[in-house]
């Protein structure tokens, strides 16, 4: 969390152009009479508010999200596109709701279409035909897991991309996805700024690993992680039931294990918490293997959660892992730890019962729980404001506590990841009393 | 669900002896100053209630459960054991829990013990110390999935089984477990009368396949269901969101589909139902394969349901199987059937997008729902109530709504299954629309 | 549940002519390629499969619901109208929806339309516009709680509904509602038959008290008791948690207790269960407060669960009752209760904490679980059989475990209760430990 | 949310003294093997990070919380009390859990006793005995709802209590409650403060409420949202069912509209939030009767979300309230609304079906959701390093995403409440369309 290296300059939000256009945000509320604070974009919050004694404060500092009192894009000639990418997370479809309720209702845009599966619906040759954003396609999308716009992964090409957008006439993209999208949304904006053309493109970041930079959490992560602690509790109601039982959960978090880490913290029975910011070994007197191994001795039953991105370096060595050639197993930390314990245990002729649980699209699939479609539902409305006055090249976050507009660009350039020295990995050691299990010299 | 070959001789339930002792419940009834009926072993139900015109009754009956007005074990002498085997199955800790209160509270029973691990817990060698079942380990149980006594599968030397239940003066063994340890507890009570003592053996079936003979259904089965239809909603969800999405469920069900099919019902977007009971060919015109991809080609995503005893005849032939070695994949089905459906697409150059979910142990480990912990107090009930009457080699179930008392042996004969022509499997195919996915000349 | 009254003739369904359609079944099937057995009107259960040693068996049965190889309407050109009636109950859309998937799909019936809430919608007056049930209603339809056609109590005049029926050109009347409706479709049938129409009135029961006669048990009950008993465990929680904590219930159930009596069986910390068929006394030696009062000394906390219809002597005697005036108070046990006790403890001066929990709205507002769901598709499902057969007068029920077609005038006659002197209500006493409540000569 | 007022001085916090020990956290990492981060007293975050252009930052900060590196109680003399008071709130247990724990085993204290029913438990006249916090009492307390401990409301003299303290040789006392509770602790403080005794006083915030200033956010506020979203979603069955079907749900509130406000926004079909924070009038051309009426006139259904605290004006002045002489009724904004409805259409003969909904008790006894357990964890752990750490006069709290230290008599002096002008209330202005309604002149 060493913000020390940003720059005032980087975080300075690209705006389209003046803002000459009354937000209707002002005739609505009149016509409701209720007040509401419009901010400016001088109206910020700073980027690191902890302090130590006496020491400066600095002021850099991020643009606050919020309704702006002029507007840039007419609401009644603008026309929006959203886009959703990557894998499934639980509230796509909610923030994807909640930008089309706030410009229809409350902008009064009526142009909003949607593209088919991931950035593919932009390239003609996929045949994806867009879909009409309407009242209509909002009545079925509440409490809906999946996406009803369709995902898919992958690189497609800027140019086409823009090409399409300019035949469109679409002027607001919208680009709901992970690291990946954001890259895709600052080429594309690169091929708009080239061809000068004024579209907005603002991010809402989606990442069910909860890593994105600069972003406090992200939405589904609290629905995943109610659902990650259920699976949890029935990998360790399997361990309690059998002699030398091991549940052993693999979890989300490709490079950052925070749904591995704070699943761990909601229930109380979790023996070793493994995620890809703390390294361990495997083999060797203080290895993983040996940690387990003393604990079945001593209690009978273990709980392993496991992040997908933990363990790597089992994969970059082929001297250490699998002599598997099959490209499907390569790196999969779940099946590669089954496979080690059991082969250990097997050596050590102590019986053990091994339920091995992936719960991945369970989770991914599911609607988003109330929090998070609240969540949801602000980011969806801050991205809205952003769009209409202008603003692109960025994307919507929860920043200690307050919502902002920050440049896709300082997000794009590293994860956020689970600090090892800090407060939730430090609730994770006590929890589940593990040890660092490296090998002297071997780190 | 023919019982025609069923005698009267073979319902006939077997008591150790003649009652003398005035069962408690009447004086507790007195001192609650409430009446309850007893019943006699007169009282039966009939096999088959069903019955067409004027044809013929048949008279076969079951012997109604329920508490005796004079039982046959003197409860402030008796001593009981409980067992649990097998896999997980929600449910379990609340019939242990039933039979213990029945016992403890109604009965007056001061000496309850449970066996750990299974049929593990009466062999000495595995060095499992019995567990006192009193109120204090119950409070213990209420709401908690797995089993809390320890389960372990396979088969134990009957002889030294009952060396042990000897050796601890047991009079009564309740199991609770599936086909094997009824097996088991027919072996036991065999070695039991070659020994002439005395001592009851009262099973509770539990499988969450739900394929007991003589069962209307089995605890846990209304949880599993429940459970099993929320992953198929996430299964959906995953199949709608990606360009030819395809969702596979594996569920529960070696020999019957009873989990497959009534999940199947309980969401309506199921498009194929897969289970042992119905065979269908994976090749040809008519196969599996082609209607998949009939299927991908008009609407885009499928979801696919397989019950994991589906299609086992392309395990037993290699000449259609996977042509691979591995004994772990051998006979999983939902591998296999993920492997020719990724072979079939990338060989018709179809993208597709599929997930494959196994949620076996996550819906074993639940904690019973209440429909289900309902059931269980049931069961758990009317098994003390056999028990304390002396009745021995039985097992409770619920049979046309009533409880009744089944010898064991009949219900080991064979296994409950979907019947293919009844309105069970025919709802299932009207809410997916499949076909009989069988060639010409190939069934 | 003695049923020795019924006669062969009272059992008997009526059937509006001699059947001469082939059902589209057998075609539909024969293109799936899959068999169904088709049921004759001579396939029957026995209502009372229970003997007692050789006593003779009873041969009054019910017709067994399914489908008929011949119809009695023509899909093309029948048009069908469903009706929902009474209070809410979870899973009502479910049976809506099973009726026009069985009748739209299955029978090709392209004409049914809804009456818009209860039987209003056919009474000109309330302007209520029928809605058409097609593939688009139907789609919005999966677990949703409610009623989307809405409901209404109340009489309305059966010959102006007839009128409206004979204008419309409807053949067939579903029926979704309990007692006061299967009352209304009876009025209804009486006025077809005055003038000689060939009308189908089908009716499925609705009643979360699931307080039908002869039926097993209503859908919604599951899910009903399911959330009821985590209000009961709620109110534990409150009890638990305060000094002479006491929660206080009141649970549906207006002529019998099975709500109340089951969801205290799925929750072990109930104390006193009060259900309309068990009487019991306020005040004196034996009655309901100073049993209370007892449990509050020697515990400190207790929890309470009352069906609405307990107790309904206190509001007949105003001697005993409450000297209010007020309409609505009257009859109100749970406000009733919670005021007596709350008086007998402040005249004792011993502190007590009530909080009194009325759920019943949030109840019977939910939608369906999956037990519930596929019970609602089979009793729809069967219904479209039974109308497209032309049978009439007739509700859809469960039975024994088996579907069956029983005249509504059987069920109407009188209400299916908790037999105090069974199973159920046994397993209650055990589990609270409560006495009968009755001060000598008093009862 | 202005925090101008705060001065410097006020957010120190007061130390008992000089820390001299060595925290048994650094030994127990050693052995782990893992490094952690101690906080000094000068790690301090900003209480106000918003920014608004080069205008200068309040330097007014709160001490960070966490585990310092030297201690002042010697843990294996010290002893601890925690005490929880006021209502139920989800994560009771949860929180005192998490102190014990951090307490007991990374600490190595081995005196906790809880004090039984709130602060009563402290004064001897009501007897209740102070219960062991060990081991033991931790294992039944995971996921459970209710206060293990107990709760009470009301005021005890504090001199009795220090008097109970000294007595017991109590050296920390952790409060669990509300503001009332906080005013308590403070009292304390003084008392020990007069006597010169060294004891810590911590406090962690618990209000349903969501009302304590300084608290981003307190424990079991996402729980109760979850579920009242829930209640609202069966409110909006129950309404859209009838004919003029109204659904009228009050939630916890007294001086906050924060639950209404959020469970409003889960749930897109909520017509009218009233909060005690937005002023309404009921009568007159713009209040809110008529609003109302031109909703049911218009869609012929709405809900209705209410806090309890809304609209207390109408129970100051006689003219406008009930002339009800009952206390029981007075200022219940739920019945008056009620009763108000129903006599505004019923004036206009327009036939409207109510349904009441008050699941106040069922939402407060609730379990803690994954979210609130993880956050109960750390409320605990900060509240454990206070104590240890000789901190009094505090309570812990988030702001700004980050865990602090608050002297508790800053938040004692005002609530926090829902700003009219900010993002939450305005997005409930956009999903519910509201207006302001408040006649001219009459505000």
């Amino acid at each position: 969390m060493s913000h020390h290296e940003l720059t005032a300059e980087e975080t300075v939000v690209e705006n389209l152009g003046v803002r000459k256009i009354d937000s209707p945000l002002a005739g609505r509320m009149a016509a409701q009479k209720v007040e509401r604070r419009f901010l400016s974009d001088d109206d910020r919050v700073l980027v690191n508010p902890l302090i130590t004694g006496d020491n400066p404060i600095s002021k850099i500092s991020f643009e606050r999200a919020g309704p702006r009192r002029e507007i840039y894009f007419d609401p009644s000639k603008v026309k929006a596109a959203i886009v959703t990418c990557g894998g499934l997370c639980p509230g796509i479809n909610s923030v994807v709701r909640a930008v089309v309720l706030e410009l229809h209702y409350i902008y009064g845009v009526r142009n909003i279409v949607g593209a088919r599966f991931g950035f593919q619906g932009f390239i003609p040759d996929y045949g994806h035909p867009f879909v009409d954003l309407d009242a209509s396609f909002i009545a079925g999308t509440h409490g809906r897991g999946g996406s009803l716009l369709g995902i898919s992964r992958g690189h497609q090409d800027p140019t086409r991309i823009v090409d399409t957008l300019e035949m469109m006439n679409i002027n607001i993209l919208f680009t709901i996805g992970g690291d990946g999208t954001m890259r895709g949304a600052l080429a594309i904006k690169k091929e708009l700024d080239n061809r000068g053309l004024k579209l907005a493109v603002v991010g809402i970041p989606k990442t069910i690993d909860n890593d994105i930079r600069f972003a406090q959490s992200t939405f589904g992560f609290a629905t995943a992680v109610e659902a990650a602690a259920k699976v949890i509790h029935g990998a360790h109601n399997e361990a309690i039931s059998a002699e030398g039982g091991i549940g052993l959960v693999k979890l989300m978090g490709r490079h950052s294990g925070f749904v591995a880490a704070t699943a761990t913290l909601a229930h109380p029975d979790v023996n070793f918490c493994l995620i890809p910011e703390a390294d361990f070994d495997m083999e060797g007197e203080h290895g993983f293997l040996n940690a387990l191994e003393k604990r079945i001795m001593e209690r009978d039953h273990a709980v392993i959660v496991v992040a997908e991105g933990a363990g790597q370096k089992y994969f970059e060595d082929q001297h250490y892992g699998l002599d598997a050639s099959g490209n499907i197993r390569l790196g999969d930390i779940g099946i590669f730890l089954k496979e080690k314990i059991e082969g250990h245990f097997a050596k050590q002729d102590i019986p053990i019962d091994l339920k091995y649980i992936d719960p991945s699209y369970t989770i991914r699939s599911l609607p988003a729980n109330a929090t998070d479609r609240i969540y949801c539902s602000f980011l969806g409305q801050q991205a809205a404001h952003a769009a209409m006055a202008g603003k692109t090249g960025i994307m919507v976050t929860m920043w200690h506590d307050q919502m902002v507009y920050v440049p896709m660009k300082l997000s794009a350039r590293k994860r956020r990841q689970v600090d090892t020295r800090g407060r939730l990995w430090h609730a994770v050691l006590e929890t589940t009393g593990q040890m660092t299990m490296i090998n002297p010299g071997a780190g």
